[in-house]
């Protein structure tokens, strides 16, 4: 399950798209490092495009000298990564101050079972962000954040949706990562079995990986003839 | 997207069974906290189920004072999680001593839209796990470790294909970490609005997630007549 001490890249890609700038890491800190060097990916363009499709992350910061990684929601306005939190969460209680954290988004898209087990692998595109994150104060950029934050769990919904009141707003804390140190790493592509396995009467393949939306369940206490929004119908694809 | 600051738990549950114990925290560390207690467990039938529902994971560790994070697979076998790495990564480097490494595993289940933007929320499952992870050198163990992994990730496959060598065995690094230190935490259930909300119309309800497996794609490289293995069919269920 990791890449071969002599990789032979035949099948494997990077990415998708040619890639002529690759960018350059910002700081060694989030440099890809050791033989998965040439999955790295430092250009906005590819980092943007995978914070763009999850709000879902994980946040770590370091407590009592110890790490602690966190689930969380994420959301990038332009070259700014919101992190979305509570008041009494460690988040909020710590970001008064720059505080040290490391975000990651990971997207899985595939299941790449080899002819060996050593081989077998997996598609995805991730993202890891290193800097301090500072907690939003004012009101109308952390309102921004928030709805930014909605809008990217369903596009459009915020819109649809009662704006927070003064206290919701303060009972929420809103934290701004920059994204000026971040890095990007892909696996995409097909199955890089070793030479002399390619005869073995094993199936190997790609076994694709993708979020699927259910059908949507109305809130019992919904009342009478409120149909399905606008935002859900165009994230089921309806 | 947080809990209310008074939270009327009406429509939210904890765990979708009820829960005479929920267990203990085994240690401050994992101890859930602030305003979402009530969504804390700590017995090792929740956590197991959870870590056995996806071998995706997210491994925090403390790097010249700083957090980083990173995406890796993990599997559980009894009461200890094992970590896949390479022996380059920084994992494999520094696993030799005790190791202080937090990972965290979480399953989103579905999307949360209430009527007001603030109690927009997500379902999940997640589970971190704190403690030391330490390399694994005894060949039989990495061995039923790595056919876990990927038994993890394809129930039956690791039956189906060539067994590591000794060399792949070498360039190959798998950490174990204790379960002693573990916490779950879930959200599930309903849309929990104000009560002044209720005959707002505005639609709200959940939509379920689930990760969808697509159509396996053969290797170009697969000899003639060789089927999807009985391990890919009982994946997507066919």
């Amino acid at each position: 399950m990791t890449a071969s001490p002599r990789p032979s890249r035949s099948a494997e890609r990077t990415f998708s798209e040619p890639d002529p700038d690759r960018g350059h890491p910002a700081s060694d800190r989030v440099k890809v490092r050791r033989d998965t060097k040439h999955r790295g990916r430092y250009d906005a363009a590819t980092i943007h495009s995978i914070l763009d499709a999850t709000p879902f992350c994980h946040l770590a910061y370091v407590q009592d000298g110890r790490p602690v990684v966190i689930p969380t929601l994420q959301v990038r306005v332009d070259d700014v990564m919101y992190l979305h939190a509570s008041t009494g969460s460690r988040l909020g209680l710590s970001a008064h101050e720059p505080w040290p954290v490391c975000v990651s988004v990971t997207l899985h898209d595939g299941l790449v079972l080899a002819r060996s087990g050593f081989h077998h692998s997996v598609n995805y595109r991730s993202v890891v962000v290193m800097g301090d994150a500072v907690l939003v104060t004012d009101p109308a950029e952390k309102l921004q954040a928030l709805d930014a934050t909605v809008d990217h769990v369903v596009p459009g919904r915020a819109a649809e949706v009662r704006p927070p009141t003064a206290r919701e707003l303060e009972a929420t804390a809103v934290a701004r990562l920059p994204l000026a140190e971040a890095s990007a790493k892909a696996r995409t592509g097909g199955v890089n079995d070793e030479p002399e396995d390619l005869d073995l009467p094993i199936w190997a393949g790609v076994v694709p990986l993708s979020t699927a939306y259910g059908a949507p369940l109305p809130s019992p206490d919904l009342a009478e003839g409120i149909d399905v929004p606008p935002s859900v119908r165009a994230l089921l694809g309806r």
